[in-house]
């Protein structure tokens, strides 16, 4: 099977345009077919404010009301998307901008009112993500660049968590391609003292995540993440890894780039 | 050869969501291999306004400085683009939206500052559309929806006429294709009396064409539009129709929709 990597970069990347190049040169580079899933960044709030929209809370959780979805569509779909695309191919890359609804590529369903009406949210399902049309894109040389909204296939729109997306492409595509799922953040990777970025922990497999948490080195926000992380690794996708975006072009290296979890 | 239609769809369909929505099921039922190329629209100047941007006119024409640049990147590239393209999935049309930096798929040259420095504008060459990306998509199955966005191959996005795009879309792919481009605007195509909807001239070949100058039939802002389109056709597009989004339905019956400017 073909390798294929699929990268995660948040709004740190985004928000701070020579790191954001830096990582678009360094993604370039990575040998292979692989897709890229970008989040938004401080922009899109911003633009929000600039239209005198104001940012809708609910007990802590953000709702995406249509007015919201509107501005995310036009920033991340649009403003984001193109210019991180144009950039691309500018370095030689042949990025194509994707939304979910873009060739029917990821399918998610309005999620359900229950306690919160999280307005045009989408989840995903198992068969969301259509690899096969998908696959069409990467073996037609193209490299897939997806915003965080996907498509409920009767004309809405739906904003879907960025992280979800990496991970249901990940798996989808584990069938096809020998893949790996990359999170960048804004730390080196999983660190045994949160403070010292020299403690980086290079390798996790599930016995030692295990061992981890009970040592309670790993805890709080990191526990979700990392079991999903071992949930996507189960359903096929090879191994993930998690590391700060600026680190990427290490990559080339092999193991020398953040915090890789395998089986 | 298949058949291909380019289709160019401008704002007066745009603004009004029923008619767009009667375009878009005409456009699904529409056999064979297709493009759409849509321009902007009021929904533009709406949201520049509420970010307090004004529009920039020197002598009448129309700058993309660079805020114009980021509005129309957010709005047709991302706004306008994303929601025709799910509103097509709706209807089982496999859409994906693209501006020109997509796949590389319309490079264009920033326009050179004579007596006017119009901007982010770009002008497209002989070479500028990549005929086999695009067949790449439309062998894959796929319905390219193209904004008026395109890319100088150096990161920057441009903003590139929509007409202009059909027709060099048409001519490249012509070899390929046996393509029809179709320019649908707000009149039932080219009138003998352009008050009377009834007098539509149904067919119009260059013998014709010069006829009609010399008559005064087509006179002022038509001759440069149908000077145009017989370029498309004598560069190897088969036919140029120009008819209301209104009727686009008609065309399965063939020659009832538009005028239809052919050798």
């Amino acid at each position: 099977m073909q390798a294929l990597h699929v990268i995660k970069i948040g709004g740190n990347v985004i928000d701070n345009s020579e790191n954001l190049h830096r990582f678009l040169k360094d993604f370039t580079a990575l040998d292979g077919h692989k897709i890229l899933i970008h989040g938004g960044g401080k922009v899109a709030t911003q633009i929000s404010e600039s239209m005198g929209i104001e940012a809708k809370m609910i007990d802590g959780r953000r709702i995406t009301d249509i007015d919201t979805l509107r501005i995310v569509t036009m920033v991340y779909g649009g403003l984001i998307n193109k210019n991180i695309v144009a950039q691309l191919q500018r370095y030689g890359n042949n990025a194509i901008g994707l939304t979910g609804a873009d060739g029917n590529l990821i399918h998610a369903q309005k999620r359900p009112v229950k306690t919160i009406d999280y307005g045009f949210v989408g989840d995903l399902k198992e068969e969301s993500v259509n690899a096969e049309n998908i696959a069409k894109l990467l073996d037609g040389g193209f490299t897939p660049v997806f915003c965080a909204l996907t498509h409920d296939g009767e004309g809405q729109l739906l904003n879907t968590n960025a992280d979800t997306i990496a991970s249901a492409l990940a798996v989808a595509l584990s069938d096809k391609y020998e893949t790996t799922l990359i999170y960048c953040f804004e730390k080196k990777g999983v660190l045994h003292d949160v403070n010292d970025d020299e403690s980086l922990i290079r390798e996790i497999n599930p016995e030692r995540y295990h061992k981890l948490k009970q040592e309670q080195v790993i805890h709080s926000g990191m526990i979700p993440k990392l079991d999903n992380a071992f949930a996507a690794i189960s359903c096929g996708v090879k191994a993930v890894v998690i590391g700060h975006s600026d680190d990427l072009g290490q990559l080339k290296g092999k193991h020398a780039f953040g915090t890789r979890l395998s089986e």
